[in-house]
């Protein structure tokens, strides 16, 4: 299939502004990619055109049952003037085992990626040159079917749009306060847990918003079936540092598998450093805080890259992770992927593709 | 607020078409209520105006993390000539527990209501006429903001659609054929399901894929926790006529309180049938089924009203329940509940509401 070129007139184009102090998702570039797919003709009409309004008939499923998924990854402008994607055939993958889980079609990925690329190169303007700063691309895919029978929809459109971001720690590299709710669940297994459905977000704006009135920036989420396995936080997985283990939650069926995650077991493991991915009580993580067996505590995901939690409250009682500072784990953890992401260091794993 | 009439004019009404062996939402009339919302105004711009297209920016809320709830109730145009709706303020209510729930703006039940029934009148050609016909009405919610961070958005849509809809029996009160999944779960205690949230569908989309694939037509989903207790069905709630007693599973946090579930309660109730809101084992209905004490079961719900369960399918292996016939009781409940429903009968309860 050929993509389509509908772009603004180069004299017609926005100028391009100050990326600085960007608040995340708020600003996008002038265009995006857009493909349709119905039952008869699978996917088609593949274009870049300018970003703008879509319609919708107020029936279309997405509106209605939530038929829709999403990735979210990053282009990086690196000290060498080349721009890096990290992993992106990780989301591509993540993306189409999403489509399956929610019956939805699924995508070429090499296509689709080949179509990020170019869109990225059309933008190119729009990425940030900071370290730290980068544009997040957010492909998604929903159901436009008019239909109110719950059913998968007939038909769909798959858009990736494109943001510039702020560096993630604008005033350093700051641990985060981490409020544990045993009154919320994000997922269960056997439901959409793993996938990147945009229902499993929905279902957590109150359990945040709870956390946040009592102080705290993210969730931590404990499993559906005995409240008391942890599973991830926020938008991001979790790892706990252990005397000399480093410790993750095994992929249950519930929690997100995430790229940053999977790349910190094979950095951690390329260092010698004893990873398991196993179950974690929260009992566990708090007698560890207060023993000390806990060294450190951290969040891994595409927006972050890597976020200490410096503090955890679980039943009311709040306990200290590291005197609630950042340990020197996460910090080198931090350092090495950036440093991989921005093109500063060798990339033994493979993980960058340079564009252009 | 005032509602603003923005209608086509009467000499370009579209011909009310033929309203016969519709399939359920798909056609829809000539209007739309529709109500904006921001952090500012609150809700404005009450209006009814043309069915039509809306436009979303695609960095919509909605689309990237499903912030989206809904309603369904019907208006029956009675054998008396009057038209009527089934306990809607019921619906407004469970609205307003949804939209807590995602965190969404509360409505004006009654303000939103005589929307309903203004927009009804309007469109009053459209409801079909026979018994079992009816007109469908849904009004859904969801966050328009165009922002990715994950979070509640500032401004809304209330939309209310009108989709006339066909008796659910057209050939009879069929017993249907029930598939009952050990393998996906629909919500967890602290998740979504005792709301309709948009999500909750998108997660269902799977099993009923399954199921279908292996002949049945539904499914029964089990609690999340053990995988071992009945929650609902589909889009229908259930009930077991063990001996003498009415048993429907009890509203643990992760079931619909439906509306036609509540009706039946009390409908039975005052038959002097007793009916118990408790725990119910796969293991205590197949056993029932066995040996006959299992009398009948049935699904509630506003699309089918009551829809007896004929076959179960558990574990590869199939229990027949009343050889596979409908039931005294479902009968009973059905003809009492569609007559109150088309002003055929009485209506003790005060459950219906007369338009115009
Ligand atoms: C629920 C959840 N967990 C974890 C992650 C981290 O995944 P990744 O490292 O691929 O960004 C994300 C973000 O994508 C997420 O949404
Ligand atoms: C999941 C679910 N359960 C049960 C029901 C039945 O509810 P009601 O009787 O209010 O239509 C519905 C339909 O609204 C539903 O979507």
């Amino acid at each position: 299939m050929e993509i389509e070129l509908r772009l603004v007139p180069e004299n017609k184009r926005r100028p391009v502004p100050e990326l600085k102090n960007l608040i995340f998702g708020r600003l996008f570039t002038e265009h995006m990619f857009v493909m349709e797919y119905d039952c008869n003709r699978g996917w088609h009409s593949a274009r870049i055109e300018p970003y703008g309004a879509i319609t919708l008939d107020p029936a279309a499923i997405v509106l209605h049952y939530a038929q829709t998924i999403f990735e979210g990854l990053k282009a990086y402008f690196g000290v060498d003037g080349k721009i890096r994607l990290f992993r992106p055939w990780e989301n591509m993958r993540r993306l189409n085992r999403s489509a399956e889980r929610l019956c939805m079609p699924k995508i070429d990925e090499d296509f689709v990626l080949e179509a990020i690329k170019k869109l990225i190169l059309i933008d190119r303007a729009w990425i940030p040159r900071e370290k730290g700063a980068a544009l997040y691309i957010r492909p998604f895919m929903f159901g436009t079917e008019p239909s109110l029978g719950v059913k998968p929809s007939h038909s769909y459109l798959l858009i990736v749009i494109l943001s510039p971001v702020s560096a993630y720690y604008q005033e350093g590299f700051n641990p985060v306060k981490i409020y544990v709710t045993d009154e919320f669940v994000r997922a269960a297994p056997g439901g959409t847990g793993e996938v990147k459905a945009g229902g499993n977000y929905a279902a957590s704006l109150k359990a945040a918003e709870v956390a946040k009135s009592k102080g705290y920036t993210q969730v931590l989420w404990l499993d559906a079936v005995e409240r008391r396995y942890v599973e991830e936080v926020g938008t991001m997985n979790i790892f706990f540092y252990f005397e000399d283990e480093l410790v993750t939650p095994a992929l249950s069926g519930s929690i997100l598998p995430g790229i940053t995650r999977d790349s910190v077991i094979k950095l951690a493991r390329h260092w010698g450093l004893p990873v398991s991915e196993r179950r974690v009580s929260i009992e566990e993580v708090i007698e560890g805080a207060a023993s000390g067996r806990l060294k450190e505590c951290f969040g891994t995901g595409t927006a972050a890259v890597i976020s200490p939690v410096g503090v955890l409250c679980y039943q009311g009682q709040e306990y200290l992770i590291n005197r609630g500072e950042t340990g020197p784990l996460a910090r080198r953890l931090f350092d090495e992927l950036t440093a991989i992401q921005y093109g500063e260091k060798e990339d033994p794993f493979g993980w960058t593709v340079v564009l252009g």
